[in-house]
């Protein structure tokens, strides 16, 4: 197996959800940025279970110590490893996952490729690996910062109820307001009770997660296979439960005609813009200095109390699963943090590789 | 510039629409596999230009030649290395694209990056250095062929017109039949007239290109970041015009309950297989046995003879633009190939880094 | 920076002489081989400071903790991240050492690199991060084992003392017998006499290790850039203070003629094998069946206590400093487990990288 | 097979002795490097072989031809292709290769790891693959050119017979005026009989090149895994016939005191140095900013007339051989420029990596 990404500003990821500990060993962070335990830990706050109504109701601290990586509060060019140890790890008995995959969840490759599967809680196919993600993220995020690079995530549509249109400093003020992370407040309402409506069902459901990120430089990624939209799209992928990516109009672009979308220069205070931003800021595999705009299509937690049918790979008989215990009804708000930190290591990443942000030394 | 991908089947692509040639190294393919031009050739006149009447009449006998790996009619192991020297490159004259980016084209990322933009005919930034992916795709179909594994690509929708769902062997056999390689021969019929449409008036227009891959083992990919969804999303996002990914039921989970669509194991014939593949094959990160089935939106290409709005980024002027010239109306037809030889190249990286295909010798 | 080592079997290193901890996440151990943390401590110990009159006196327990990567006493194919935290960083004063590098040592580079260096002990320049090395190492050994293949380092000579050439089960029943671990016992005294006396005058020296790995398969490594021999040259310069690697005969074969070095071939119990081994195992970059030797040249370890002339690179004058304080008079002894592990970390990745050993089921 | 080498100045070589062509795509070279086939010509024509007494009469024109990555006379950031097509491939017959391994010669390997062996003039395992190093060096020598680096590899050994101590300016000048290029010109001569003799014998010799890169910036290089030093000592291990590399004093440092060697800083002209150079320009993995000097032991070329003991591979026989044929009688001369090509590229590489070149415009 392997748990990295990133080519110079590089995540390896460890750790699962009912072991000692889950953390990241974030590699390439130049020497000379300010950064805290602190900086990580109000983003690993935002994926914590046990926050709200809509989320799993399992409580974790999710407290990160960081190892190493940092002298006189700064970056020493080191590698930083954030460790999370698990505190709540010996809470149930899994034993009946041993050899019974879930519809739709992960367990089944794990079972037929490595054959010692940890069935604990879903082991290293849990989504609390994302812990691994949220650390490189927060420092991605602060890197970034120094860039004036900001990213944002946020909920877009759960089932069919979608969010009107708005402004980022209104998504920005208003995802802190409710616990859907929607921009939308209304729209935010109408998603809980639906989630609520769901979890009391013993069901789950799905939707969409935004991410904006703004002030970006033109020429972040190369033009035919490391473009930076394949970059985004892979590690947005691989966020467990994506089933779509999209960039700018995405599927939008489908049944119109190049006349009606194409994004047209002009120049305003001397700067290239375009009028319109349906290529989402990337185009030619290039970032062209627009917002980068990308949605991802969330499918509903997999892991339902309802009674569904499943076989036993051992006796190889046909069986019957009904998963109890504390899933999340609707996964979209705790992805909206993950969607930023995947989104940010891509960015902190491609801004490293094409000289944008020094390789070593921030102060370099 | 990284052009590059892949880990153990490694495709290298090279050289400019209107350079001496196009091409690619490939490397990783092990020993022994039965390989000749032929092989490659027939996969090229897939994508050759000017074979009907929705693509551009631009022509090009698009002939490859294998300098290297090959031995006795099998391969040896060593990088296959295989080249197409251009023949109609010095046609026109793209003088006036020089400071000049086409909304919507990844010309303006080429200025802005390098410095030194090969603008002819888009440079390396051309529709035609897929030649390379082809070249690379060609040898990875027959590598995976070994294995029972077969790839096929179809056009499911052009603007508005959808194609009928139908069987694999009723796609395999109608796409032949028709320019839009669609497998619905009535859609096809008006899907051709609508490109024809847009053609006539100087537009193009946007589409989806279905993939899907039959025979794959259940444990492929990996289920953190080097996930087969993951992989197969940036491979297909790295396409030129595509804007959108799915795997399986992509945005169509949006809106569902796990309930409705989580895929049910069963077990027939002493096999492990789920009812539905609303997953597309893909669940947790790995194969999971069962049809891998991708779809990308393609956008209209940016290429059209309307007039538009631009700039000059040398004199920073505002600008209008009419590209004349022979511009596909619509790509999907010829990226129906592109996407077959991408994903044909993920999972033969894969079924060699999963132990499924011997790495240096496929009689080994 | 970049941390990690290995393509399938992969370390990734973390930790400085003076912060909270030194370890590694090893990736790519495939799932079911038997490990304990005590498989890791074992190893561990034969690095360990001040255990022998040779040696630094700084007392370590230097005790691994697993957090990850195994279940049930066996891999389970995720991420195995090992921690030693550290006890005794708070010994000392090293801020003479801030803007002052030592002669041959490599904080100079630290400085102008990163320019946020920690100087405490070496910081990540210590040889204190080959605890990293020696985590990954002992599960790489371990792993080896499983297909019979066997790694030892021993110290052949020390200052201009060298050691008899002996049998591989002398040097492995001798090299635990005597502190310097060393398979001639004789010299091994002579060279414990060399380093208490240049320990005494303040000084220290150099060596070599010899590492021997047997039962090695024929065709680990590729013919051309990710040759065997390349590999293991570059993982053994990797080690503080290497200034030379031998391969075989190594700086031995300049002077002689092709016809007094070549190995024949001959057959015996239908296995073929050279008749000598000047190449060392490794041929045109591939293992050809025997065993592999390597050799390294030690430096004397820099830090010493007599007097040097240096500068201080913040005030730009020549200074004159002492490198007080419990450094080891020859690391020879301590380098060789170091050996050992980077070897078998190298060999580990081909063998899964060539096809011997199963990427992520041992049992698969 | 992986056939590249370099993180961000990357070559992918391909080719064999006997196939159509050998050659190279080098990627991740900036844009606007002026670049013509003149400056790669140049390279190799100093590894061709006929021109002297001492190499193989075998005679190849070697005309690169560039097929990709130069617009307007510069580079422009897209992968270089250049080819160099066999002329000279089917003079003979090498059948009795097929199953019969020679002695100390790659190609028991070939046969054992890969099953269908191009035995044709060692097919891919033959020095001629060194095409692709030089024109990846070339283009690096010609990179590095723009900040002042220059490099230089001449032979101090052969046999017993050792160069004096030389400038760079003498050893410059006079490798140019023999056949050896050895920088001591009556050493040269010695070396020239001496080869001459071994010739007539059937026999080969071995010697010693050293390479000497000036002007190299304090930094380059990271200070664990990715270090210069380690870097180097892979590259010019890969090259074949090489057995040991040394950095510095290399095997020299063995027996003597760290008071004896260690490099002392000074300041001269407001820059930081150090009084010698045993170091070789490299501490702690990093660059200090002294010439880098590398030292390789190159082993007498394996294919000789005179009769040796084999074996057959397919029958399991004992065989006897006798290599006829044009074989170099000692191939450090030609070895210089592989030297020099291979030094350049991890040095481009790694300024590219550290920030002293950009990585994608040479005038950004």
């Amino acid at each position: 197996m392997s748990n990295k990404i990133g080519e110079k500003f590089q995540i390896t990821s460890f750790g699962s959800s009912h072991g000692y500990a889950v953390g990241a060993v974030v590699d390439g962070c130049p020497a000379n940025l300010e950064l805290s335990a602190e900086d990580i830990q109000n983003e690993l706050d935002k994926r914590k279970p046990g926050t709200s109504s809509v989320t799993t109701p399992r409580k974790e601290s999710d407290e990160v110590q960081i190892l190493s990586g940092i002298f006189e509060g700064k970056t020493d060019g080191t590698p930083i490893a954030g460790v999370v140890f698990n505190k709540n790890q010996h809470s149930k008995d899994y034993s009946m996952f041993k050899s019974t995959p879930r519809p739709s969840h992960g367990d089944f490759g794990w079972m037929s490729k490595y054959g010692n599967y940890d069935y604990n809680g879903g082991g290293r196919g849990s989504g609390r690996v994302t812990i691994g993600h949220v650390i490189g993220g927060a420092i991605a995020k602060k890197l970034l910062k120094t860039k004036g690079i900001e990213i944002i995530s946020h909920v877009t549509q759960i089932g069919s109820i979608k969010a009107e249109k708005l402004s980022l400093d209104e998504i920005r003020e208003n995802i802190e307001k409710n616990p859907i992370r929607c921009g939308d407040l209304e729209a935010a309402k109408e998603m809980e009770e639906l989630i609520l409506a769901k979890k009391s069902q013993g069901d789950s459901v799905g939707g969409i997660v935004e991410t904006i990120a703004t002030n970006i430089p033109a020429g972040l990624g190369e033009p035919v296979f490391e473009r930076l939209d394949g970059d985004l799209a892979r590690i947005l992928m691989n966020i467990g439960a994506v089933k779509g990516v999209e960039i700018g109009m995405g599927f939008g672009v489908v049944d119109k005609a190049a006349s009606q979308i194409n994004d047209e220069y002009y120049i305003e205070d001397n700067t290239i813009k375009t009028k319109t931003n349906n290529s989402g800021g990337i185009v030619g595999g290039m970032s062209n200095g627009m917002p980068i705009i990308s949605r991802i299509a969330i499918k509903p937690t997999p892991s339902i109390s309802k009674c569904q049918n499943t076989i036993d790979i051992e006796s190889m008989e046909n069986k019957k699963i009904e998963i109890k215990g504390r899933h999340d009804p609707c996964i979209c708000p705790r992805v909206t943090v993950v969607a930023e930190s995947s989104t940010a290591i891509v960015l902190a990443d491609h801004m490293i590789r094409s000289g944008f942000i020094h390789p070593s030394n921030l102060d370099g």
